[in-house]
């Protein structure tokens, strides 16, 4: 929702008597996850899709995106992959270069183990959306041969569907 | 990138002499944003989409998180939406809701600001990516006339193209 603290455009008028118009399945669609706390209902919106986004059938974003942390941080992101993607995921790296499938991640990776010396890695998340998830990642490396130490802080954005992961895009803290 | 410590499943085989291969361009490309560090040059990879990916003219996806990360720090959303939403942006909500444009934002943020106090609110970022960015959302929140606050963390990933974001989905931080 990320909403700031001072919006001075929006006008407090809608949703009069949000809780006597929303049927009991919008109420619960207002709770947040993550946050446990009772939240009120939320409006029947007007200009939205007629239907809602899913990741459809199969393991949820929720399961997909716990899955990938746990075993991230526990140095198995072959099991993620062996898991979890899809054959024809895309990846997509900060120059807009598109990895295609398995094969392109085998490719990928295979230059990325070969150029580089992992000092640490830490995945936090995941952040669940509607169509997949988002995790944080922290990594110290520094190219194979020398002791230029790094740490590189990016968000990997993810998309499901039916329970494998169709894509990924890996987005970089801006200095 | 993202990788692991410990893939155990990927072969140093490749890239023997990358750097006699890749072109200037190619080298380049290899360092990633957010360190300043000079890194390996990439291969010339075959298993990729020819065309590369990218949020074409206008301003760059790292110039709109830039400008999104300042606004809303300064408490500014609504300068946020006023020069950088497309007239048809697609929101879309953990539930899968996807609010339509202008008037669907408009219609979502008077519910939430009719809805809640917000008592603090952090953005950071950009995290820069090819055809967006995310953005990392700490938000303290209290539904109106109760005192029970909620810190929600979210990640917001946004879709930028010709220069104004066309799609944000946000994605809450699993309990």
């Amino acid at each position: 929702m990320a909403k700031s603290k001072n919006n001075k455009s929006v006008k407090d008028k809608s949703a009069k008597s949000p809780a006597k118009k929303s049927s009991k399945r919008a109420a619960s669609a207002g709770a947040e996850p993550g946050s446990g706390a009772a939240q009120p209902p939320m409006p029947k919106f007007k200009h939205v899709e007629k239907k809602k986004l899913s990741t459809g059938k199969g393991a949820s974003a929720a399961e997909v995106g716990a899955s990938l942390v746990s075993l991230f941080n526990a140095g198995k992101a072959s099991e993620v992959e062996r898991l979890w993607h899809h054959k024809n995921i895309e990846s997509i790296e900060g120059d807009g270069t598109v990895h295609l499938g398995r094969k392109g991640i085998s490719e990928k990776n295979a230059w990325w183990y070969s150029s580089f010396d992992t000092h640490s890695a830490l995945a936090e998340g995941p952040y669940v959306g509607a169509t997949g998830f988002a995790v944080h990642f922290t990594i110290t490396i520094s190219p194979k041969g020398t002791e230029d130490r790094m740490t590189m802080r990016e968000v990997g954005m993810y998309t499901v569907n039916k329970g494998k992961i169709v894509r990924e895009e890996f987005c970089a803290l801006a200095s």
